[in-house]
């Protein structure tokens, strides 16, 4: 299958189009990634994703694929050589959907919102999220990634867990992940940012505070 | 695999819950149906869904599994026997996903919000959905069911579209779903409802309505 024909339309900072990116990377795809304005779209991202205008899209041979979490299993169903991203078994496959749709639903917004609170809503919304990394926290029990000795489609989706969080938290000055509350994430988090893949792909942690501290103080 | 193995907790009512019984008939599997009492939360339902709380859960083996487009993935990957839910081409299922997802992230939503909405809110509101439900007809076009010759995924996920959305809105007093302006919906409606396991498997619409309005009142 000819790696010339994957394209990725994506935006460096976006941690739905990094996801995508490691994807590939895993599998050893070799892709074309187009960076796009989300100020300005491209005709080329309105034309392939009419419906949410959003990155990532993956074109695979012209053909669009958007959504990341689809995106990762059309990867992982497509191309059969290299690492597997969902594990073999059905009821493991649908625990890591589980989890991977509850990284989505639940961690992504309550930091999200945290962001834009202040006083007690922000109290409520911070014991929101900490509920939330306690039952990521539990998960990982006995294993060194949520893929258990390999990373597999959570730990892809939790790369919001492993950097941007800190990130987009450290800007409005809250600590959250810490070893004392939460030593087992850190330990995931730690090994995940260090595999070579995901070291090679994610933005420098500088660099990604950087954009969001402007980005934070333009959306003022 | 022992059918009698497989219990599905869950409400008549639920459209979640009713996606799970579409697809164990389809695939032709005996279950035990064990209604929940939302108001009063069972044992059994807490301890096998203790993130979100929520119906429908499918028990097989003892095992959880929860999240009802995830229940459907897991069912067709289970029990091969039967038809398929999703298709086998990688690019056809992530395209039978991104439905699912669009049908679940955008119309349930809102179609919900106009039962509870008014005035000038409303008729952005209506816009809306109308915006959403022309996206569906558009992708049926050429088509008898959005999985193509047969019932999948979509069909499915869509039995929202097919019954509930019409009974919440008749409630309202709104109609949105008609044949001048969905025509292909419309007839993708009839097809549905009247194909044989549909039909034996979800409410009756009088039923249906009945609960709603009753559920409307109490709410109020």
């Amino acid at each position: 299958m000819g790696d010339q024909e994957v394209k990725l339309l994506g935006v460096w900072a976006s941690v739905f189009s990094k996801r995508v990116e490691i994807a590939l990377k895993m599998k050893g795809i070799n892709y074309e990634f187009v960076v796009q304005d989300l100020s300005n779209k491209s005709p080329e991202l309105l034309q392939h994703n009419p419906i949410h205008k959003k990155v990532p899209v993956l074109l695979h041979k012209g053909k669009p694929v958007c959504e990341s979490l689809i995106i990762l299993e059309y990867i992982d169903e497509t191309w059969k050589s290299g690492p597997s991203i969902l594990p073999e078994d059905p009821y493991a496959r649908a625990t890591a959907r589980f989890w991977a749709k509850f990284i989505d639903d639940k961690c992504h917004p309550a930091i999200w919102k945290i962001t834009g609170s202040q006083g007690e809503e922000r109290e409520k919304l911070i014991e929101e999220a900490t509920g939330h990394l306690t039952t990521l926290e539990n998960e990982l029990q006995g294993k060194r990634f949520f893929g258990g000795d390999e990373i597999g489609l959570v730990d892809i989706a939790g790369n919001f867990i492993a950097l941007w969080l800190g990130v987009l938290l450290e800007l409005v000055g809250i600590q959250l992940l810490t070893k004392e509350k939460f030593p087992k994430l850190c330990e995931w988090v730690d090994d995940y940012l260090n595999s070579s893949i995901i070291k090679e792909t994610l933005p420098a942690r500088e660099e990604l505070l950087a954009f969001f501290r402007s980005w934070f103080q333009q959306s003022k």
